[in-house]
């Protein structure tokens, strides 16, 4: 049977780090940045323009034209939108195709859903995604404790958003997956171990 | 380090079944309905109104006085509520003092939450759940699908009541557990598995 594995995950919570590593353990491709920049490549938009728009909620984005014409009477900024959805959809898809792997974010558990992937979600409490954030990004150092969780509270908020509406259904809601994980007070490499076990 | 593995579950997600392979696998002491029968004979209540009490809400309590007299101006239901969370509260202290356990339901994730348990919560969609109660309780048989769903959600909601009320806390949300796991398409064996190896 296929290994596939989704991470659904809260903003600092190490979701990203569980990825990685579970790919290295089982020997698997890992997918995350990598797909921005392929669907970049093949909607001929800016890499930096469809970051902004699959981490921003539908109704915030700001139309940018590059490589494309607009015809009257076409909302452009959604057309934009639904073209990096469906090519989203068919890359993860794709991608689970050629291979067995781990696939971060990009509403993958629910895109590839006909597949049963092993659908993880990975949350901790704010002050320890406030640690790691300072841990891995030390060019926000200038954020204060404040600013930072503001920062991680609204990127969820976003990535909350653009979730619910290309899949109508809630991020983070249990049902959506097969397993959630507290990383507040967890050992990584344990639970990698253990979910690797899930997986095999 | 002492292993102590708390699990709140939605009922017929499997929670009870996963408790006890797990404390088999691990070779430690489970506990569930065992505290019911200890809080009774401690409070001097019948064992069925202890259970009663710990699957209602606070509000919905029946007054049942056994071996108890009550004074003027004292809530009386209220009264033998507080001494069957406080004799709960002692006891699974006592039980998670005297050896490695599982310990299924009670509050035990906050009781013990000094100790740092492995917090597991358990669930489940509907259909499962269901499936799950007809196959292990024969007796309900005459429900109809409709009314065994009820019967799930308002099991469900007295529980997350009665564990509200006294921990202040919401029941089921995830940040209050370590894991909380998806079982409608589970191996159970499996999973037990891998929480061993989380555990261990």
């Amino acid at each position: 049977m296929a290994k596939i594995i989704t991470i659904g995950r809260e903003f600092g919570s190490g979701g990203r780090e569980i990825g990685k590593r579970l790919s290295d353990k089982l020997g698997i491709a890992y997918y995350d940045n990598e797909i921005i920049t392929e669907i970049a490549k093949r909607t001929k938009l800016a890499e930096g323009y469809v970051e902004h728009v699959m981490e921003n909620s539908p109704s915030n984005l700001i139309p940018i034209t590059i490589g494309r014409t607009f015809y009257m009477g076409v909302d452009p900024v959604m057309e934009q939108n639904n073209a990096i959805y469906r090519e989203q959809s068919l890359l993860v898809k794709e991608l689970a195709d050629k291979s067995d792997c781990v696939i971060v974010g990009r509403s993958a558990d629910y895109i590839l859903r006909e597949k049963h992937p092993l659908r993880l979600f990975i949350y901790a409490d704010l002050e320890s995604r406030m640690a790691r954030c300072r841990k891995r990004a030390p060019e926000q150092e200038h954020f204060t404790d404040k600013e930072l969780k503001r920062h991680i509270l609204d990127v969820d908020k976003k990535r909350g958003k653009y979730y619910q509406f290309f899949t109508g259904q809630n991020w983070g809601e249990r049902l959506n997956y097969d397993l959630c994980i507290n990383t507040s007070n967890a050992d990584i490499e344990e639970v990698v171990d253990a979910i690797a076990k899930l997986a095999k």
